[in-house]
Formats: C-alpha cells, sequence, structure tokens
C-alpha cells in the first residue's frame, strides 16, 4: 500500500482535476463540505435562470399561452431525453414525470403485462424500501401476483430468477453500501430466465455512465434531484426500451398519455412510444429547475465523471481508513472502485450522534439506520481538498470525543 | 328584462366590489383581460416570494437539512390543509400530491376496496376525460369491476345507481359547460344505495364554497392551478372524510405513506389518516409556489366570492346576448346563477377561430371541442370592467367579421 497522500498532493490533484471548472456552475453555501449530493444535490445556477423565467415571463406574463409557446407539454419527453443521454438511452426511450415510486408502479405493471403467463415479482430486501412497498401495492390488485426478496427468500438474487418470474426489479447502485450491481449481467440472467428487468437507477443516474440500451434493459426509472441536482423532490423519470414500445400497458392511464389529449374523446387510446408512460399534468415550476439542472451536463463527460468519482472515494476510504480506524470506524460496502457507486458508507455504534457532530462542523453527509454514516461525492462540485478537509474534520471529531456532547444525541426525524 | 348596464353602471359596480383589493395580489400582464383563469390561474405575487425564498435560501443555502428546518416534510399536509378549509373539510382530511389523475386513482381503488361484495364505477360521459381513463385504469387490473357511464348506459346518473356501484365519480362544475352538480343531493343518493362517492372539484375548488364535511362526501380530488393559483401543473390535492381514515387502502402504497418512512423498513405499514394517500417525494419548489398562492385566501370571505362570481357571469351573459346573439352565439350551461360554477361557455359553429381572435385583441379564453368558446371568471382579479370590455371587443369581432381572417384559422394543438 502506497503512502497516504500529503496536502501538497491534494492540491496538486485539484490543480490538475479536468472537471473542477464545473463546481463554478453551483451555488455552495460558504463553510460546507457538501457530502450528501447522493441525497439532495447543491443548486446550479442554470436552475434559477429557468426557473425565474418560467415563473415571472411564461407564467406570469404568458399565462395559459405558455403552454404552447413556452414549450411547456414538451417538456417531459424534452427533459427525459436529457437525462437519457446519461443513461444510455436513445432519443424517445425516457420521459420525466410523476415520481420514482409511481413509476415503478407504471413499470411493474407493465412488465407483468408482457409476462401475462408469470405472477412473480422478483426484488432486493436491502432495497431502498419503496421499490418493495410499490411492489406490494401492485400485487395487492393484480391476483395471483407474489413476491420473493433476495436476503429473504434466497441469500443472492440470482437464485431467485426461474420461469415463473416475470420481472426483477433492482437498484443500480444499493442506496445504504454505495454497492454497483452488473447491469449487463443481470439483465442476461434475467432475460436467460424469460423475465424482464428493471432497473432503478436513483442512485446511479449522473453518479457514473450508465448504458441500459447496450445492456438491453428492458425498464429503467429514477430520480433526479440526486446526482442530476434538479431540485427537492424534482420530478422522476422512467425509460423502456424501444422493442417494449408498441406493447406498453400500464394502469395509469391519464389524460397526458392519451393519444389525442385534447380531443377529450371518452375512451382512453394509449400514445405513442414512451408517452404511455405519462399520465396527469406535471409540475412546470420543478420541471424547469429540472431543466436548468440537465444543462450543466451538455458540457460533461462520463468518462472523466467516473474517474473522478472513483478517486474521490478511494481518497476517502484509504483517508478514513489511516486516520480514524482505531475509533471503530470500519467500511460497509465495497473496497474495490470499480464495483461502488459514487458514495462511500462506513460503520460506527453511534454514527447517529458522529454524523450530527459533523454537520455541525460543515461536514454534511447523512446517516442510515442503524448504524450508517454515509458520504456522497459528487463530482462535479466535490474536490479532493474537500475530502482531506472532511476526513481532518471527523479525525478530530472521533479523537476529541466530541460527538458525546448531548445535543448530538436527540434523534431527528431525518438527517 | 331589466335594462342592459351602461359603462357608468360597470365603473360603480368595480368601485363598489369588496373584492376589488384582491387583484393587486396577482400580477397581470398590460393590455390582457384574463377570462382563463379556471385553466390557469394567474400568478400571485406571494407565490414568487415562495419561490424565490425555496430555492434561494432553503434549496441552495440549506441544502439538505431544509427538509427539516425549512419544514419540507411538512409541506404536504400543511398545504392539505390550506386547500382543505376552502372546500369544507376539518384539518387532517385532505393532502396536497402528485397529479389529479393519480388522486383518483388512489380514491376509486380506496373506494371499491370500502366496498369489496360490489364491482360497478359509475362516471359522467360529459366528464373531463381523465376522470374516465382513470376508470378504465382501474377496471384494467381489478377482475369484475365494470363501468357505468352517464349519457350512455343511462341519460341521467341518478339511474345508474344501484346496489351493484361500489363507487360514484363525480364533477362538482362541468369542465365544458360549467353546470354545478348538487352536492348534498347526490351524496345522499349515493349513500342510500350503499355507494361511496369521489367529487372532482377541480373546477369548484377556489370558484365556490365547497362543503365536503357538509354534505357528508367520502373522498374528493382536484387541481390547484386552476382558482387556486398554484403555478402550472401546481400538484393536486385528496381529501377523504375522517369516518374513512382507517380503512383507507389503495395500491400506491409508496414510502411517503408509510408509517414510519425514515426507519426503512422492508413491509409497508400505512400512515395514520390522511397521509394514506401520499406515495413518493414531491415536488417542493412548485409547492412551495403553490402555498404562497394558499396565503392570499386568509382574506377572502367565501360567500362574497360566489355573489360577486355569479354577478360577474351573470353580467357576462347579459352583455353577450344582448349584444352578441344576432351572430349566433348561443349560451352552454345553466342561465340560473345558483346552478352554474364561475365559467360561462357560449356556442358557434366558428368557435375556435372567433377565440383566436379574440386572445389576438388581449381576451384570453378557450376553445373547447368542437364548438365552444370558454370564459372563466376568477373573483379574485377580474372586475366588472374586464366583463364589459371583454364583450365589447367580442360584438367587434362579429360584428366586422375580423375572425374570417386566415391567421385565426389554424388549429393548434390546444388554445
Amino acid at each position: 500500500m502506497s503512502a497516504v497522500p500529503d496536502h501538497a498532493a491534494i492540491e496538486a490533484r485539484d490543480a490538475a482535476d479536468p472537471l473542477r471548472h464545473m463546481r463554478d456552475r453551483f451555488v455552495l453555501p460558504q463553510g460546507v463540505i457538501y457530502l450528501d449530493g447522493n441525497s439532495l444535490g447543491a443548486a446550479p445556477k442554470s436552475a434559477f435562470a429557468e426557473l425565474d423565467k418560467a415563473a415571472r415571463e411564461e407564467w406570469a406574463d404568458g399565462l395559459i399561452r405558455s403552454w404552447n409557446r413556452a414549450g411547456w407539454f414538451e417538456l417531459a419527453e424534452q427533459l427525459g431525453d436529457s437525462v437519457g443521454r446519461l443513461i444510455g438511452a436513445a432519443a424517445g426511450e425516457t420521459v420525466v414525470c410523476d415520481t420514482t415510486s409511481v413509476n415503478i408502479y407504471k413499470a411493474l405493471h407493465a412488465a407483468l403485462w408482457l409476462r401475462p403467463e408469470r405472477s412473480v415479482i422478483v426484488a432486493e430486501g436491502g432495497s431502498f424500501p419503496t421499490d418493495i412497498y410499490m411492489a406490494e401495492g401492485v400485487a395487492a390488485t393484480r391476483p395471483g401476483v407474489t413476491i420473493r426478496l433476495e436476503g429473504v427468500d434466497a441469500p443472492a438474487i440470482e437464485d431467485l430468477i426461474d420461469e415463473q418470474v416475470a420481472v426483477v426489479l433492482v437498484n443500480h447502485v444499493n442506496y445504504k453500501s454505495g454497492e454497483l450491481c452488473d447491469m449487463a449481467a443481470l439483465t442476461r440472467k434475467a432475460h436467460e430466465a424469460g423475465a424482464v428487468i428493471i432497473w432503478d437507477l436513483c442512485h446511479s443516474a449522473g453518479a457514473l455512465p450508465v448504458d441500459l440500451d447496450g445492456a438491453n434493459a428492458d425498464f429503467a426509472v429514477g430520480c433526479t434531484y440526486k446526482y442530476l441536482n434538479g431540485g427537492p423532490g424534482a420530478p422522476a423519470f422512467i425509460y423502456a426500451a424501444k422493442r417494449h414500445h408498441e406493447h406498453i400497458r400500464q394502469p395509469l392511464t391519464g389524460w397526458w398519455g392519451h393519444a389525442k389529449p385534447f380531443a377529450f374523446e371518452q375512451g382512453y387510446q394509449a400514445g405513442s412510444g414512451i408517452r404511455r408512460f405519462l399520465c396527469g399534468t406535471q409540475p412546470i415550476l420543478s420541471l424547469r429547475a429540472l431543466k436548468g439542472a440537465l444543462d450543466v451536463w451538455d458540457d460533461v463527460d462520463m468518462t472523466l465523471l467516473r474517474q473522478k468519482s472513483i478517486a474521490l472515494t478511494d481518497l476517502f476510504i484509504e483517508l478514513v481508513e489511516a486516520r480514524c480506524s482505531e475509533y471503530g470506524v470500519t467500511l460497509v460496502g465495497p473496497r474495490e472502485g470499480a464495483r461502488r457507486g459514487s458514495q462511500v458508507s462506513f460503520a460506527h455504534q453511534n454514527a447517529y450522534e458522529i454524523m450530527q457532530a459533523l454537520i455541525d462542523r460543515g461536514v454534511i453527509g447523512d446517516f442510515r439506520a442503524p448504524n450508517v454514516m454515509r458520504f456522497g461525492f459528487t463530482p462535479l462540485y466535490v474536490g479532493y481538498r474537500d475530502v482531506w478537509d472532511a476526513v481532518a474534520i471527523l479525525h478530530d471529531i472521533l479523537k476529541t470525543g466530541s460527538w458525546k456532547q448531548e445535543r448530538f444525541a436527540v434523534r431527528a426525524a431525518v438527517t
């Protein structure tokens, strides 16, 4: 193992970082090292410009006319294509709408209708829970549909995939451990068994190169407020491979997905392509902030992004282990960069209090029950010096035991 | 019939209008008479203040901390109560989330689970179509569920309600004709047959006093971007009477509706009360604009609002009929103010071209296929002089035949 880099080496890395200039595209508060972009991305300046224009010009001045003149009707598909370019989707395969949970619901139904002779949904026990909850919701209205959970019904997800399985719902990057799943391999495994696969990209879209078309994926969903920096609760996205478009059927058949929404016909007739996943009128102001945020990506090389992501997370692990191991901090999730998303988690029995102390000192990560400190590294605005400084503060908190102060022990609803 | 009021009488009405000052709370473009607040409400100044604060302070500076510090988690319920005060709901009976279409879906499933021995959904053939489309979506996954349509299966909705009917889905105000349905009477009729009723309040919330609790309604849904002025595509609302809260079951069981969303449990456990209708993370920027818009209502007397609404729409009908009848313009919908929402529709065989000519002259209403010109009168910012001037322009367009110009004949996707 090489020697831990010193301060001068860190400065040199920042100076040589080809993505360094991207930081200027964001508003970052003074005195904060933000390692929680995997929960809520920082605000791109371009998001404000879009938001102001949409609210003050298009809404206030254009009023109803802006649905046509300002292109509000096309936003869901336009932004879908912008997201699509970052996840390996061809134009017309992705649409931005609703929430990740609602989109999981649509994709699960669509998958079950593609495999009418099958009735099993496979999901991960360690998934972000909404995936499992939505599967429960789908099963509740479709007689005979059952759920198999990895970690409950079998240790490995591969062992659950057989000829009874209609659909496999799986996370590309685990929300808690940061572990990256092999998309091409698991997609192949699902297809070999005749099943359809849905990829949840919440923790990989914008964090690393994703190649849905290349992996021959069927469906995908994800959120836009983490690494895509679309703003709090920004609408989610849903993807379907082009080969499925003619066969997409899902029960949220609202007027926005109709073939002729303004003919006001009495019966539902599905629109073409990915529009079949649209349902109701979307929140334009939030969509426009997202539009500004997605514009940032026009100038990003995803290969450089991935290189920097691995370098940042490798450095964080290296520094924490070198300086903080003696205080009972242990790595959760993969040590090998290639098997990791853009986040790192460490366990400690007092993870909650330590995270509170970190936040108090301006290092913002988050806590995940029962004992995990989770740190996200958005390559667009996190630098090597941030990693260095964050570990120095963590080390100080652990060494001095300042996290033992009573004020850090009150558990809030969320951190 | 009394003489048509003259210009001086109109000026006097505006001067005496107790809601006249409310107009200053909105941004209204110069040279526009806006009679389309029933499609997209005008922008309240307070919406911008909230939007700026949410984006520039809470998101950019507060980052993830704002979920707790800025109360983002409570917004859906807080805004629900703000809407609830305008629709006769007690605190805790309404929540703001998702879209009207998605909320119809949830309410229909909840109603069907309340009446498991029944299988018929009754809806209106002349409904805004998304209500029917969502009923189709529900029926598609629940074996045995069928739909009866008023106007198709029987002329009157009352004739469709019998002991097989689980749920009646009905609009309080018809989107096209403006006809107001008697909520108390139809609710009673549904209950007498043992059915549950869902009220779609899209065209009545904020347009007139609504009394869901007083009418003993079961569920209601509606949008917030029309008379509530929440901004383009602002999230919708859903209401459930308190007596149903313990029994609410719906399939969009996302993590926001979980009893303990941050325990990240593997199995879904529904939260309490109206929170059972929550599903995924909501678009905070759009919600905050809505918050600003709803603040306006603290100073509004709904009785005065209704009086002014009827006065405006009565005046519009009176003036149009006095000046424009000879050009083939005929009233659609009720003549009696008490049976009307806050909108008036007139039919003409060239309704599309005439509406285009009106918009060109700054009078913004909208067209609904095949031959309807629809005009909305939001009492908060439309005055009597606006009505007078709009009719003068309509009269001029009809008299001169200026609508016959070729440029008005190109049909856009929407007007």
